[in-house]
């Protein structure tokens, strides 16, 4: 990745996404899975630029989409009708009835009062919503509590037993037609037990199903797949399929992964540029034109992101630094108390690992543009989502201005 | 407030702010100050809604800007450029630039390779930059250390040796010319004493370079006057002010005051409608249809919000429960284990104190779109910001899409 060349080209801060990678990643999944019929769905909120969804589109993935949103942005690049999947602890009901409408794989249910909706919705829509149902394991992940999902004590899903009879009040209802189970316990996985765990658990539960004539055809693990950011041991594709079919013994289902993290985080990356260097009293302080509204994770989650610092001074001195940006507030930074090179304004630094959720957790704090998006693919370089300009960023409000 | 009424005409989820409620504060601050020339500069990043800050600028606000953005919003909507200051650790040249063509009051300094950044600028373009330093006085604000600014361990301003070489340097300097000087300890406080403490330190900052024929004409005391969200105690007006005036005798300057979230904070509400109610284990969960991509404050700095429900059910039940969004992360609440009662689908809640560091903050995470904000003023109710569409959301990416 000729990073120097990119950010003279497109500016900084600026989002580099590298489209091989992407497909790498996808193949390396679906490949792992080969054994039985299989849909990738991508988890757009990883990353829901239009040209990212296209891209995984073109290679036959499907979406799992958290958000009518989401929905329209996998159908507007693409993907087919017959692989999204509608997920979400509260869906409005336009978004249900929209849902329904654009006649998408099924709807992933979290709730009984979601599910009796749904069916009135249906009903009154003269349809029939086909439906899974999320079932809350009760496994711990060990990953970060904001992103842990698949415990009693987390919002989302339901437990067994509220399970089997939700799916018996969806097999009685015209309105509903039960084609799915779903589980999924948080995201950055990188144990494989607890995720083993939890697909017996949820492998039982179609079981004990098909015995009362309710037949799963769609088992859906969920995502969570994680990645090195640093030096954590990751599970491999090809183990994490094992691990899963091994638990499937006897059930006729297709295998629907929704990986996003997996998918887009280690192919994409933030650049920003030295603005000042300072030192106020013992700490040095390296501040770049990037900030927490560019990408929050280090902020909200103390996430660590590899920071590459490429100094233009020769033969510099390296010292502890934190790395910061222009925000006003003490918790925009990317990295604390790293060794950096000495450098000079307008020196170049990469953040690594920023290909899932950067960008689409941005916002417009302290009245700063969203940086430009680019794509690389076969050693081609292209604009896939333009700057921000502060006419964008007034635009809802200037008509309101009197 | 009729919040049902609100709701019911401009739907969920929605911003209300009452302007009345911004003047009284206004009002009472610069009162506060009577004895003494001064310029409250209302800090545009706590709230900048373009109605928002014409409603100050109409009663003689000034603005604290912290980028060329923010300083653009200022003066379209009707700020006085001789009220306007622009400051923040990492200005990029571009908007150094702009900011001395457009002959704002001054630039804010924060480190010695800005100073220098600036009297090149400056010089280049044969213009005077008139510019104040930010004095980072090793205080301890006791707030939340991601909004603590004025200890040496933080990127903010410089220390006083530090600052006094800034100035003498900026004496000799052609294109510079010092006029003031800046400190802000900290955002959110309710202790007086530091705030004493550091003007103490800056004023007599002032005073040796008065001996040296540096004369400083404004005098900034930063902003983050505390308000309250819960049961915190608060600094008064009248208190807050004579304890700075306490600390200049004998100093003919112009106090500079920068507050956001007193002035905003209070006057603000974000209302959210209920999706449905689910019980998991021993947990309730109230899920509404707002989110941490609209108001991240509980999620990002743990903040307290009181939350009100108007409840449709008839002598409800009350329990503990926590309100939770639609977002598919853990971290997605507004609040946690508090007394709720009963409610049905499409019940109101109001969260309050929300008019500041709420919409400033907010993203199109999950591909959300941003609440619409209204505005009431003398009993009228008006839109100042319209909803966001998914056609907005992609406007900066479909053109892209190949």
């Amino acid at each position: 990745m000729n990073f120097l060349e990119f950010a003279k080209k497109y500016d900084t801060p600026l989002y580099v996404y590298d489209f091989n990678h992407f497909e790498k990643q996808y193949n390396e999944l679906k490949q792992a899975f080969k054994a039985r019929k299989s849909i990738i769905a991508y988890a757009i909120k990883a990353n829901s630029n239009l040209s990212v969804i296209k891209k995984f589109a073109s290679l036959g993935s499907g979406a799992d989409c958290v958000s009518i949103g989401e929905v329209k942005r996998a159908l507007l690049a693409g993907v087919d009708k017959y692989k999204i999947i509608f997920s979400g602890v509260g869906k409005r009901d336009d978004e249900i009835k929209e849902a329904l409408d654009k006649d998408i794989l099924m709807l992933n249910v979290e709730s009984e009062a979601e599910l009796k909706r749904i069916d009135e919705i249906a009903k009154s829509m003269n349809k029939e919503a086909r439906i899974s149902i999320r079932v809350n394991p009760d496994i711990d992940p060990k990953t970060h509590p904001y992103i842990s999902t698949g415990l009693s004590e987390n919002k989302f899903g339901v437990d067994i037993e509220s399970a089997k009879k939700m799916y018996i009040y969806a097999k009685k209802s015209k309105n509903l037609n039960p084609i799915g189970i779903h589980f999924h316990i948080g995201s950055q996985l990188t144990e494989l037990n607890p995720i083993k765990e939890a697909s017996e658990i949820v492998a039982n539960l179609v079981r004990s199903l098909k015995a009362i004539n309710i037949d799963i055809k769609f088992f859906d693990i969920g995502g969570g797949l994680g990645i090195k950011y640093k030096d954590e041991d990751t599970i491999k594709p090809y183990d994490y399929a094992q691990a899963i079919l091994s638990t499937l013994s006897g059930l006729d289902v297709t295998i629907i992964c929704e990986p996003g993290r997996f998918l887009v985080g280690n192919g994409g990356w933030f650049l920003t540029k030295v603005l000042y260097e300072k030192i106020n009293g013992d700490k040095r302080f390296v501040i770049v034109d990037g900030a927490m509204n560019d990408l929050i994770r280090p902020s909200l989650y103390n996430a660590y992101h590899k920071v590459e610092v490429i100094s233009s001074v020769k033969n510099p001195q390296i010292s502890k630094a934190n790395i910061v940006g222009p925000v006003c507030e003490s918790g925009d930074f990317f990295a604390k108390d790293i060794e950096v090179p000495q450098t000079n304004p307008g020196d170049l630094i990469v953040i690594h690992s920023a290909g899932a959720y950067g960008f689409t957790m941005s916002s417009n704090y302290n009245t700063r543009p969203r940086p430009c998006e680019i794509a690389i693919e076969d050693g081609k370089d292209r604009v896939i989502r333009r700057r921000e300009t502060f006419e964008d960023l007034i635009a809802c409000e200037i008509d309101y201005l009197i």
